[in-house]
């Protein structure tokens, strides 16, 4: 502690990420919903393109590519897309640009954890409404004064959707709250948001190129929304960081964003895993929810969470087990491929049968 | 405008870089402080030789080797080290750090723009201490309740230096006052502060790889400064952001720091280049201050700095004038080539001529 931290610095509870191993060879790394697999070739030729030379530039200021090929994808407007580095960066300048101390906002007792973090960071005032003993979310229990609701769809780390039908009842019945739809895990078979914002001025999209596009590396998400939600963020943004995404990120992003072919293909991939995966732990007896993303939230019977994941480490598997009362019991397992699907299923099979 | 923006939102004036050209080609581009050499070979070695396979994993969360290089090159610890996305995020992240609606922070009138950007962004007072006639700043007159005090040095867009020795009697007579010296343009012939750090805990000194070092495209800046200070920088960040420098950033940044051949062989061709620019604008009648950075701040005598800009431009020289009172007749252009400077000086000696 230092004399000249402030009021806000010393109250903070930071997030804290899953653990990044120094030696990653050793692990089946399945702690942090990375992709299995590479970026797309089209991807990693665009990088080698690139005259490295040009680094001593600055790079575009707002990710214009970017923007244009997102927008291109979703059949939305350029000033309707913000870029930024990474979607936890969009989620903290969103919060920044919308909320402050006099505004109440909400979200799930049982989500991301960094909605709280930002809270503190702004000292905005927030209110967590508890999920269902199945941890299905009521968005008509939310309250009605508040100036904003977030939620992760499909939600993390219990895998689980709210159809889009549900969200647009929302979207009509809360015109004076902000919602924002974080769509980090969208891509592994849920519906996205994205065409609502066209008919709905309160609502903002985040996606990431982390997971679905197997960016994590590079640091790349984005915030769909009305052009003056955009324009707002943007101020923000530009009185925090006039370049916050570097030239690589760049190029990388608008290559992954155009190869559609190689996106789909690794989707369809880490889906059909991800359901041979459930299906065989529910034959070992272990309960899993209904996961429309690229991981698996598991509770195996008789072995609590955190003991769960010191075990799986022990057989050389990271997953990740969340110090929070309602799931504490619960693991959350990245996809991996075939193979490491194999080998934790397999792994929870002996655990299960040594603790018999 | 969007009825969800917050009343601070509402109040931005966010801060504007210098124009990035879409044809890079068609101009010498002298605006925005870039490095006309690229970066090491080294860098663009190490780049070339990472898998880009790993860019589906997240990259270290700390920037832990870009750490581990700066404190070897400054002889620091590694908890003193703060690395983040470009210096103007780390600037973003200290003030969010030790600063907020209750402490005064004090600047001079002339000096980076982005400082009173900052303290909206977060409603910090600020003052802004009149710098003298000839652009020297005179710390003895800053307010002695000012919590904090900030200063480029050397100064930007004035390029002038504050003697180590002067800011070390401030950091003595202050011990409740947070200095940050941000010493982005610190390599071009002045001395840091760095040391001093050892010393003083009200001490922060904030640097970039953006400029002396090339990297301008990768977004790298850090702090060096006592570890509890360092510390409360890590609190915002991971309440900001888990993961803000991208693998390959940190892949170049560690490599360009290792680098010091080429460091101290690029420094002095720009230092080199700046004096024989310096002396050949004299010559010409052009007023220049001794600059100890990679700009010349400069003023054509007859001729304001709006203009001088705009006819520069039109030679195909883009330089940058600042909308500022004090400075608008002047001109900051950035030292580039030989051939690049030789282009300037006749550019400059045309627009005199015609103007005569």
């Amino acid at each position: 502690m230092s004399k000249f931290w402030n009021s806000n610095t010393l109250t903070l509870k930071p997030y804290v990420p899953g653990e990044q191993p120094k030696d990653k060879t050793t692990f089946i790394k399945l702690n942090t919903n990375e992709n299995p697999y590479p970026p797309s070739p089209f991807v990693m030729e665009q990088i080698k393109n690139f005259n490295l030379g040009d680094l001593r530039l600055y790079p575009n200021p707002e990710g214009a590519k970017i923007k244009g090929a997102v927008s291109e994808y979703y059949g939305v407007s350029y000033d309707e897309v913000f870029v930024g580095n990474g979607s936890d960066e969009v989620l903290a300048l969103l919060f920044k640009a919308f909320f402050d101390n006099n505004t109440l906002i909400a979200f799930p007792d049982v989500t991301y954890s960094f909605y709280p973090v930002y809270c503190s960071l702004y000292g905005i005032p927030y209110t967590e409404v508890p999920v269902n003993e199945d941890f299905s979310i009521d968005l008509s229990s939310y309250p009605k004064e508040a100036r904003g609701i977030i939620f992760a769809n499909p939600n993390a780390p219990t895998g689980l959707y709210i159809k889009v039908e549900d969200i647009e009842r929302l979207l009509k019945d809360r015109p004076d709250t902000l919602i924002i739809v974080d769509e980090a895990y969208v891509d592994f078979g849920a519906q996205s948001c994205v065409p609502l914002i066209k008919k709905y001025d309160n609502l903002l999209v985040v996606q990431t190129l982390s997971k679905s596009r197997s960016l994590a590396g590079l640091r790349i998400g984005f915030a769909i929304g009305n052009k003056d939600l955009i324009e707002g963020i943007n101020r923000v943004k530009n009185s925090f960081n006039s370049y916050p995404l570097d030239t690589i990120a760049q190029i990388a992003a608008e290559a992954a964003i155009k190869d559609r072919d190689y996106f789909e293909s690794v989707k369809a991939k880490i889906m059909k895993t991800r359901d041979w995966t459930m299906e065989s732990l529910k034959v070992l007896g272990v309960e899993v929810t209904p996961s429309l993303t690229n991981f698996i939230f598991a509770r195996i019977p008789g072995i609590p969470g955190p003991i769960a994941q010191v075990r799986l480490k022990q057989e050389g598997i990271l997953v990740r087990n969340f110090n929070s009362p309602r799931i504490s019991d619960w693991i959350r397992i990245t996809v991996g491929t075939d193979e490491d699907m194999k080998a934790v299923v397999e792994a929870i099979k002996r655990i299960m049968t040594e603790n018999a």
